[in-house]
């Protein structure tokens, strides 16, 4: 149990809405952010996988990120990606970000090529963190293996705190693999650890987490929220065990899509189901199927409580 | 044998130069693509996975297909790689070299999210084909699995050259599996099919490619270009093997480091080395063991070829 580690919370990868001609659609993304956080989320990591941010341009990502602040958002609460294939787009987006004063950056390693040495991923980083110059910064790195294919070994996380202590605070671990997480909170106890999914957040929370960072509290953050409260009385296992439920029925298919088309359901508003190839919407066939089992588990995105 | 593909011949992803701090040699850049073509290279195809295209920022590479222009190469011997994640972002790079008059352009598909559906990545190129909106575009898909881990099925082939059959003109096949640019060669007769090595290069054109483009055809383009002359005489198999065996002792070692070393060292600027993170340079003691094996094999970068 970690005594120097924050309790961050639930940060959610805001879904990005897109207009059926597949523009952003900059204010239903705000009143996402905001519809977010006053269900509990305790911060947004904008501009993850989640969010499609890798189909956004970055000077879309950007501008979002200025009409989110501009909304009233705190930059406090506020994670975006910024990682890049390119060091000048990361050290550009993250520049921005870090001027905007936000918490923290997360960052994806360079992905396209791959087999990749962890030499020539620290050198990336270390790349990043001289070219941006600013003390203000602070890295959370997004270890997303089965995306990214490139991730952050032990050893290299290692070197990287050793050699930016104030700058490298902590880590998204996508892995999907529990022994993964349980093993960089044994290994980094300094580190904000989030594991990438709320099915890992009470395990993780009881190993030292902060919080967990997860594409389905898009649809879940109030359920994910609760269990932040809770998770140190009695109920705590059965709050545990009925996210893990939602969070499994979900899985079963694209995990965007199926939040988009949840979105859709619950506010009525079809364009929600959008999303930039190569991504494709859920089927109608797919989205019923999904609806069904989340009615079997009781769980349903409260309409009222969704922007229309 | 197909009568109706033209003989395109080698056309080289320019490997890009950098400073010592990491900056696009311009200059450099234009001297080496020069001294390619005047080596036999048929064309380059800038902008490649060899170019480290995908660690260059979108203006960078702007920027250096004008430069390139320029100092007089024609653009209808370049095929700039344009294919990005953001679909906005291939967009304006194909646009860009579409409206400077090039060959064609070089599509990755997007290439981050994973597991993508066929529907999803002909979504994405006739997007691309819709919103560039010109006649003159030309596209050569880009095949890489091993880098990009999406790639073009047959099926999806099939479809995108039904639909837009005056745009999809041909493909570079970077599979390394000669049984997939066998089954190219012999499922799409119109179209120009580049295997992405001079390995298959003689199997090619016997099967009807059009050339090879090729990362070891930055140190070896008159030999290639040698190849492709001859390849219908009695010396063409023992020609072949000569070009199979320097690509073998190449591709023990990543080959974009290993081609920058040979470069750096018959060129005596060993600035050729540096190579943008993730990527990192050859080793000193890798670098002679290759120079040895090159040596065995009476290869050699002709110093007083190569431009200072």
């Amino acid at each position: 149990m970690s005594l120097d580690r924050p309790q961050r919370g639930v940060f959610v990868p805001a879904l990005t809405p897109f207009t059926p001609d597949l523009a952003v659609d900059e204010a239903r993304f705000v009143e996402h952010c905001k519809w977010l956080l006053a269900e509990g989320a305790n911060g947004l990591a904008v501009f993850g996988t989640t969010s499609e941010a890798n189909s956004l341009s970055h000077d879309e990502r950007r501008h979002l990120l200025d009409r989110v602040i501009g909304s009233g958002i705190a930059p406090r609460a506020l994670m975006p990606g910024t990682g890049c294939c390119a060091i000048p787009d990361t050290v550009a987006l993250t520049r921005h970000a870090v001027e905007r004063g936000v918490l923290g950056v997360l960052l994806l390693p360079p992905f396209y090529y791959k087999n990749v040495s962890d030499d020539g991923i620290y050198a990336s980083v270390a790349e990043v963190v001289h070219r941006v110059g600013d003390a203000r910064l602070r890295i959370y790195l997004y270890h997303i293996p089965p995306m990214a294919s490139v991730g952050f070994s032990l050893p290299l996380i290692e070197r990287l705190l050793r050699d930016f202590p104030d700058t490298i605070v902590g880590l998204k671990d996508s892995s999907g693999d529990w022994k993964n997480t349980e093993a960089l909170l044994n290994a980094f106890p300094g580190m904000e650890i989030f594991p990438g999914s709320e099915t890992f957040l009470l395990a993780g929370l009881r190993s030292g987490a902060v919080g967990c960072i997860s594409a389905t509290a898009n649809v879940n953050a109030a359920g994910i929220a609760e269990l932040l409260r809770c998770w140190r009385e009695p109920g705590a296992d059965a709050k545990q065990a009925e996210l893990t439920a939602i969070r499994a029925a979900m899985q079963k298919f694209p995990v965007i899509a199926a939040a988009k088309a949840m979105l859709a359901a619950a506010s009525g508003d079809a364009d929600w189901k959008v999303v930039r190839p190569p991504l494709q919407p859920l089927s109608a066939e797919a989205a019923a199927e999904l609806a069904r089992t989340l009615e079997s588990l009781d769980f349903a995105v409260a309409p009222t409580r969704v922007h229309a």
